[in-house]
């Protein structure tokens, strides 16, 4: 797969990150020649959050997930690539039992301490066989960086996916790393994609999570790609409590300010990278829309502006098309009055109190929608709500990726 | 612009409708060699209805059309294409009055007896010189008939779009005839496109506009392109009187339903008309849900699927995706249990209780999904719900189409 134009230059230095080992291992999923199969053990006493897809249709890793979730502890997490075992039924559950119990047995821990998600083609139970045979070679694994686990974690990725940040808290330095994996069928309004968050921070799980879910509200949360939304999406958050840190909670003001910065910050490059990797992507837009009833409805008609077809090819061929902003403030079915609305690209006004600013400077607007880093604004000059979403544009790589796909 | 491979093999023969005169003439909206203005006189007396977009940002045609609708009578209508005037405040507005008024004053009706429609590139108000100079070369112009005006009205349509159909109301025979445009931008729950409809029918204006109503809610509202919806869609009904029938009315229960029979089948031809033009269109495709909890949520789930970019890929790529249609009833926020789902391409189960069918003939299903037409059937086994739309694949010509059209 051709690397995407819109990757970083290189994966980042990340740090490890005490109480947390990385190995991968060949599971032969598919017939590939590459690590399928992550397996992650932490620390006892290791905090766990989580936030899943809101499908009606999910994985029965995602079930699991969320049964283990309220526990609030840790030791392991399997990542299965090239089968996301969804849609399988009484077998698709047998499978994630089985790894939870084989790697409980290893660890000498309960099942519900080992988180398990997979991703891949729908419909096809794991085969078990694969799957135990693929972490019985992980156990014995010599450990690996964050880079081999970002690359195994990946299906359709066309780069390996990983990002840090660091925080001050009771008077030390906490390290927070993430990977992540997505490219296409992602869509908002839920945790969206495989990402994984690993700091030695000792942090309350019940604060974790509500941090992980602040964090995700505008992150993962304001990215699309192709407003297809994943029956596996998942992102977990793991705290080894290395650091050595008194246990960050609500009512460790500092600490728990500066952790939920940090954390904030990790979830947005992740989900960035996520948007950069998007499925035939040539541009990353950023839609900043302001002057909303309420953050909520600027939230909604960004996305409608995210999510359509004839914005994201106009995008694709670099043409101001703003007619097609004012079509996809429309069609949201939130307030919008055309008379009031304003709309930029790259900062420069185009439309202004509903009509076409007179003998705008087309050159800079040209010069911006050449480049890879598209900026539009909206401002429907009816309140003070706001939002800020991320999305690709559309492409003939994106067809030739879906279309060609095989299940 | 190439022909559909999804388009009839020709124009259909369509009765004239007595009261009723077409007149087509050359307005140069854009630098083209073609007809672009329609004129259409209709006899006094002639009964209106109508519908239009739900976007909150609607073209002054669609606040002009709202607002004479109510009084529900109609002498002429104007069709403008290659301009949609939306998105163009005072001036876009004048526009419209200033072609009602020259039109009224060529016919002596009111203007609000004067119904306007345009489309095409939003952001630029329609130049008064050109329509008036149209118009007036309209009112000198020889009748012509459905297939010129069909081919008049529309703009990246890729053929002209005409359907008609009869019934027996007091013992007459009644005539209807539908022509309509659109092709992108196309998107259900409102009138979509502009679309007419002629009937030498003597009809109730209040009861016409019900009927409307009813047969929009099952035929353009049932149907999607790229789930893009158009600050201009319009659909009216012209009742001429001509047949010389006691007029129809909701107290006159044989007429009323063969006519709102005869009306629905005739918005559904012309719905299907524009799905078969639906922008780089490979196949046609029928979506029906069934097992839902109620028809609204089978409707909103048949919607989801046809608009998931993987879905309409996976059909473009002739692959029985499965999985995709399961990521698309999970997204679309309705009652559903996996467990219960079961899905069918072209009649042939592929899934069911929750798992694919074991050992399904895979040669009915792929040679299902090499043909034009597409039948997908979802039953999500909790209730009777159940609504049918349709769609078509997305593919390189979409693509192709909107990332180098220049706004």
């Amino acid at each position: 797969m051709t690397r995407s134009p819109l990757a970083p230059a290189a994966f980042p230095s990340l740090p490890a990150i005490p109480g947390v080992t990385l190995r991968v291992a060949r599971a032969h999923y598919k017939q590939w020649d590459r690590c399928d199969l992550t397996f992650v053990t932490m620390d006892e006493g290791t905090a766990v959050a989580g936030v899943t897809t809101t499908s009606k249709c999910p994985s029965p890793e995602v079930e699991w997930c969320r049964d283990a979730l309220p526990l609030g502890r840790a030791r392991a997490l399997v990542v299965n690539a090239g089968n996301s075992n969804a849609f399988t039924g009484n077998r698709g559950r047998a499978a994630v039992e089985a790894i939870a119990a084989r790697v409980a047995g290893h660890l000498g821990c309960q099942p519900s301490d080992v988180f398990v998600s997979s991703t891949g083609v729908i419909g096809v139970p794991l085969p078990i066989d694969k799957a135990e045979a693929g972490l019985d070679a992980a156990f014995t694994a010599e450990p690996c960086g964050w880079e081999d686990a970002a690359n195994t974690i990946g299906t359709t990725d066309t780069f390996a996916k990983g990002a840090s940040t660091s925080a001050i808290v009771d008077g030390r330095r906490i390290n927070l790393v993430g990977i992540i994996k997505g490219s296409g069928m992602i869509a908002p309004d839920m945790a969206t994609m495989l990402g994984y968050v690993f700091t030695d921070a000792a942090v309350d799980s019940a604060f974790l999570q509500r941090a992980l879910h602040d964090a995700n509200r505008n992150s993962f949360s304001c990215i699309t790609v192709d407003s297809d939304t994943s029956t596996s999406d998942t992102v977990l958050a793991f705290a080894t409590g290395a650091a050595g840190n008194a246990p960050i909670s609500d009512e460790d003001n500092d600490g728990a300010d500066a952790f939920r910065a940090a954390l904030a910050d990790l979830c947005l490059q992740l989900a960035h990278l996520v948007v950069r990797d998007g499925e035939g992507a040539s541009k990353f837009i950023r839609i900043d829309v302001g002057g909303a009833e309420s953050d909520a409805s600027a939230h909604r008609i960004a996305l409608s502006i995210a999510n359509s077809p004839l914005v994201k090819t106009a995008i694709a061929g670099e043409d101001a098309n703003w007619g097609r902003i004012v079509m996809a403030v429309g069609k949201a079915g939130e307030p919008a009055d055309r008379d009031k609305l304003a709309i930029t690209f790259g900062g420069v006004q185009v439309a202004s109190a509903g009509l076409a600013v007179e003998g705008y400077d087309e050159a800079p607007v040209a010069a911006h929608l050449k480049g890879q880093d598209i900026e539009i604004g909206v401002d429907l000059g009816l309140g003070e709500g706001r939002a800020t979403v991320w999305t690709c544009d559309l492409t003939h790589g994106y067809i030739s990726i879906n279309a060609d796909y095989r299940s």
